[in-house]
């Protein structure tokens, strides 16, 4: 079996980026392998999710990084500060060779938003194992991160059911 | 909390409609509430996805119907019986109030290649129990489906791996 390790990108306005990133996490630790999660939003990531994963928690480690819900805090240089803690946690993740699959949850968010430097990402991710799987996350996706993908799916909302005035719903929503 | 049984469709031509499914499941048993996933296409999950699920054994139920691969065989009234057969257990899993969730995976082809009355399903679907939650995935919704989904997200794809001649990837595609 060739491996070679893909960038995945699940971006756009709908449903089911971070879900789908989930059930590829589930996938792999399916056949043993181990994942890490990186969710570059805090509180993101409810109780569902946090318990679903707690049943792999022999293939699959999650960290909680950076902010709650928004990077557009006033304090930039905090903001920056988190931000880079995060990605430097995703290069040493991506280093060390533990991981069959590296999943950045919603850090499309740090690049749209130049929390980051977008082609210094770039150049890393492009410098990676060879047989390293990434999954990007979140809404924005810049160009070049498309186009630096190996795999890109938009996830377009028709519909949503908060439009039609529909609480969230637990074990669907959170 | 208000419970509002959704009616969830993942389609497009994009990866990620079966794996959102799959995250969607993991999130509510990781509830602990019960989740049935009838798998319309026989072999369209493999290994990873199956052993994923069995960790969860206690909370997720996996039914396997159809046929192998594909629906459009020389043998249509053997296809019919057994999309009927598919969906009698579906509108059962629906009725028996056992599950927070019920996944029709792959559900959408019956549909479009006609093997199911589009009116009927969609009747079945309308006088659901108000609490049950359904996602429906797959390709060519037809637009009756759409029109009576709470939620609706199209996976585009942007960009697939297989385009660019890389083979499917264990953990990541299967």
């Amino acid at each position: 079996m060739e491996t070679h390790g893909l960038l995945m990108v699940f971006t756009g306005n709908g449903k089911g980026k971070t879900t789908a990133a989930l059930g590829m996490a589930m996938r792999s630790a399916g056949h043993g392998l181990k994942v890490c999660i990186i969710q570059f939003i805090k509180g993101s990531w409810t109780y569902g999710e946090i318990e679903a994963i707690r049943r792999y928690a022999d293939c699959i480690d999650l960290h909680v990084m950076g902010r709650g819900f928004t990077w557009k805090s006033d304090n930039l240089e905090e903001d920056r500060r988190l931000a880079l803690e995060g990605w430097n946690l995703a290069r040493q993740c991506m280093d060390s060779g533990t991981y069959h699959l590296v999943i950045l949850d919603e850090f499309t968010y740090l690049l749209h938003y130049k929390m980051l430097d977008l082609d210094t990402c770039l150049k890393a991710l492009a410098k990676r194992r060879k047989e390293q799987h990434v999954v990007i996350t979140g809404r924005y996706a810049p160009d070049a991160l498309v186009e630096a993908a190996d795999l890109v799916t938009e996830m377009q909302a028709i519909k949503h059911p908060l439009q039609a005035g529909i609480k969230a719903q637990r074990g669907i929503e959170f």
